[in-house]
């Protein structure tokens, strides 16, 4: 199983992270050995818009091979989306992957046409611009609309997670991976 | 105002990238210019027990000029509290600074005896290796001491976050942050 987690120049840390933590769980928590978590870009480091560098493992073009795929955000979503030559490395089928967003990252699927005439959801400052590709914004924290799902502000990373763990592996998963990081008291 | 968060090799991924996150935001949403966040270690780069490699932005040694210093968590925390000239280079002042644990992170608050006779909270697996240091350990995902404070459980990285920005500016700033991370439909 492959998993990429998109990201950018000036990306939300903790929509990469949070989903990058929790997926790994998978390997780390679970056991499972085909799992296999990567962040892509464009470049072979991307900065967070709180300043950390971090590596690339692979380029964007590398979701085509992906079982999952999220998409992180940032204020760079509004300039990517214009940019036909960055969306047209994105080769995706939503009837056999599952491609999921963090709040404004739902820029980049409303441009990819996976959201027209549908529900979405995404960051309160993103919601004009996600209507404008034919989107119903709703003020949810999750959206599931089966092989695409759209989740907003930052903590809902764990509902498009364990949206990933289910769909790819099972509910099962899905807990042990979610028990493994509540705070102490509640979950252990 | 300056805040350290001190890596290793083998970190919890989210143990450092939800306080990083959510303590840049104070500058980034809260628009505080004196605030600087600086993730410190012993090595240039540290890699986190998911496979990230990340650049340190300044030794540990700078702890000692911190207002706030937050230790992460990882199994290396073992190996690190037998490392004398390590522990060596801490100068904490608790009277002056405010110093917190995630997690295992406490073996070393431990080892540094921040924590003799008093109560703190660590994660299950290390509660053993805590109660040696002379600690009261107890099963509750945040223990607060004034200027020291132990949480335990990754989610619980929100807990010790509120506690710093709270001592060092104010419960409006706490709230601030944490509602610019919520998931949409509750804190927006």
């Amino acid at each position: 199983m492959k998993i990429a987690i998109v990201a950018f120049d000036q990306f939300t840390d903790l929509d990469v992270f949070l989903p990058w933590d929790l997926l790994n769980r998978v390997r780390l928590v679970g056991g499972v050995r085909d799992w296999d978590v990567k962040i892509v870009g464009t470049e072979p480091t991307h900065v967070s818009i709180s300043g950390l560098r971090i590596p690339m493992m692979g380029p964007i073009d590398e979701v085509a091979e992906a079982d999952a795929v999220l998409f992180a955000s940032g204020p760079s979503t509004r300039r990517l989306v214009q940019d036909v030559e960055y969306l047209k490395r994105f080769w995706l089928d939503s009837e056999r992957q599952y491609v999921g967003s963090m709040c404004s990252g739902a820029l980049i699927l409303g441009a990819l046409g996976l959201l027209s005439g549908k529900k979405a959801t995404t960051y309160p400052t993103a919601r004009e611009r996600l209507a404008e590709y034919g989107v119903e914004v709703v003020n949810e924290s999750f959206v599931d609309l089966g092989h695409v799902a759209t989740a907003a502000g930052c903590l809902a990373g764990e509902e498009l997670t364990a949206w990933v763990i289910r769909n790819l592996i099972g509910q099962e998963m899905v807990e042990k991976v979610l028990e493994s990081v509540q705070p102490v008291g509640r979950g252990l």
